[in-house]
């Protein structure tokens, strides 16, 4: 197989995603049933059950990646993939606490085409809920009453501190005028490597996998993480904004130090110093001055990030990670057809457009 | 002992509560220290160990009744002090993560006579350091590897779960015009009683005890903690705020619903009659139109809630609380010296002026 255009096998991945969001979702939804209210109102909101009035709805609730890959974890150590279904309920609650916390902090007001919770029910119950999500996750996995999921829960744990330091550097990012390519990707690899790796060992930890497998499961997982969100930068600006749910430009708006835009100034060359020097002058602006730009200024700082090299790094970035990714597939042992959907799952990863 | 005016050994509970101090402080500073730029510092602020400069600084950390808690826990089962010390950070951390973020949700600008985090490093922080010491508790004891150290760690989580209900009652209650000595009871159980219950099981459940030792023990702990809560109302209205370290009036000044005010609110008669309607009044009000009265303004409503009663009821009912938790006491076994001690600090809880 050619890492630089995989050949997906769509099907299988769709099944895979399918088989998560099935196994999970019933568990995920009468955990956060145990909330008392108002907050089990406001974490249905979040996870787009309910919509703002409190009517049920089928809203967008992710590409669900994380639990189609902790099922598959616990097949990578030889059990049913049920035996996973703790761990990627757990996982998801992590996320979505992470979600809820950042978008608060970011200012961010919309998340999959709705409004963020936040703006909807406030930041205290956005620091609440997500609260209530982190500590339902570590409930979630203890009352197994097993060592297993001890390991599993202090993994989760690892990662999840991970995931607060990548939010840290990103906000400390946001107030500094550069931030190196190692810079971003040590961020990026806190932020969605980490969590991503706990994915796809929880289910193996659960299943009795020893640390040297969850350990290589975890490297796969973070470089899957890697490439994941290179692909996610890629998309916060030259996305389509009806497959991503996100506003055109997305991350341009909020001034992101994304790979795109370091891997551009790191570049060096007459694109690379212009848009330097329009970075450095909008950095000077206001919040409500950038929310301004026309389409045109938008654009023509896409353009010269392009023109620097920046989108062309980043999309081989993801390929690289890609590569290194499946690469640590082959160092343990596991059925062959997990391996095989583990390589399908990489692969959708770095050629999704949403 | 007369549970009405108990005969407290304070040498011993200086001595215990400096124990839990000397032992647990040197653990929790160096997990502190595990936080990353700029987390280990805001951290470090938010515990007296620095001042907003970065100075060293010796400020108030608490009265670290938890710590002598959870070390005289590993005593009851029998084991070491040193055993409970992973349980005492691990509920230290969980303790101030709630205060970092209860104090952004509440808007409180002061804490132990400093301004709070989220006041001086600003509400991204506040977030951020809170949940990342909640990680780090839970880190702490799973490092320990051990299925008592997972026990444990539930434990902790449904006592986090508990005090996330309690925060969200709070918040609730506060834009009702009613609430009952019942709902106010529930709160400050979730809010202070499961926490402190779990400092006092947390120790034996690192030393092996049994289930039916560890309920019995937060049952003592429970109470103890609406004891504590009892104290701290009556202190949040009528205590000295040299001592307290809050401003004057502080819970008149949040209009909350704390127990002097919802018991005197039931107890009817003239006083409580008046109580209501003057309340009633002031929800109507404006934050800075509560913040700008006179000092007579809050004397006379604290008289009012004297006179209905409420002072009176909540001094007996910490007495009423302090009595339940010592005869749960009575319901397992262990060494005569470490339930004296036991005693000795819940008397200490419902005679403190700070």
């Amino acid at each position: 197989m050619n890492p630089a255009s995989p050949a997906i096998d769509t099907e299988s991945v769709t099944a895979l995603l399918e088989r998560g969001r099935t196994l999970a979702t019933p568990v995920l939804r009468a955990a956060v049933d145990r909330l008392a209210p108002p907050m089990d109102t406001v974490a249905a909101y979040h996870f787009g059950w309910i919509d703002a009035e409190g009517n049920p709805s089928s809203g967008d609730s992710g590409k669900a990646v994380r639990p189609a890959l902790a099922l598959l974890s616990a097949e990578a150590a030889g059990a049913a993939p049920e035996v996973g279904i703790p761990g990627a309920v757990a996982v998801e609650l992590v996320h979505n606490f992470s979600l809820l916390h950042d978008d608060l902090m970011d200012g961010d007001e919309q998340r999959r085409h709705r409004d963020t919770v936040w703006k909807v029910h406030g930041p205290a119950q956005a620091i609440l809920v997500g609260d209530a999500l982190f500590a339902l996750a570590n409930e979630i996995l203890l009352e197994l009453g097993t060592v297993d999921a001890g390991r599993a829960t202090r993994r989760l744990t690892l990662a999840t501190r991970k995931l607060i330091d990548g939010q840290a550097q990103d906000i400390s990012y946001e107030h500094r005028e550069r931030v190196t390519v190692e810079e971003c990707l040590e961020m990026e690899g806190n932020k969605t490597g980490a969590l991503l790796a706990c994915a796809v060992s929880i289910g193996a930890v659960l299943g009795g996998a020893d640390d040297r497998t969850a350990d290589t499961l975890e490297k796969y997982g973070y470089h899957l993480g890697l490439a994941f969100q290179a692909v996610d930068d890629v998309l916060g600006i030259w996305g389509d904004p009806d497959a991503t749910g996100k506003r055109p430009w997305s991350d341009l708006r909020q001034r992101k130090k994304s790979l795109p835009v370091v891997a551009a100034l790191a570049a060096g060359g007459p694109a690379s110093e212009r848009l330097a020097q329009i970075l450095a002058a909008d950095a000077q602006k206001s919040e409500t001055e950038i929310a301004d730009f026309t389409e045109e200024e938008f654009a023509s700082r896409a353009a010269l990030i392009e023109e620097a090299g920046g989108r062309e790094w980043t999309s081989q970035e993801a390929r690289r990670q890609h590569a290194t990714a499946i690469a640590a597939l082959d160092e343990i042992e596991m059925p062959e057809k997990v391996r095989a959907q583990l390589v399908a799952l990489a692969d959708f990863v770095v050629v999704r457009e949403r």
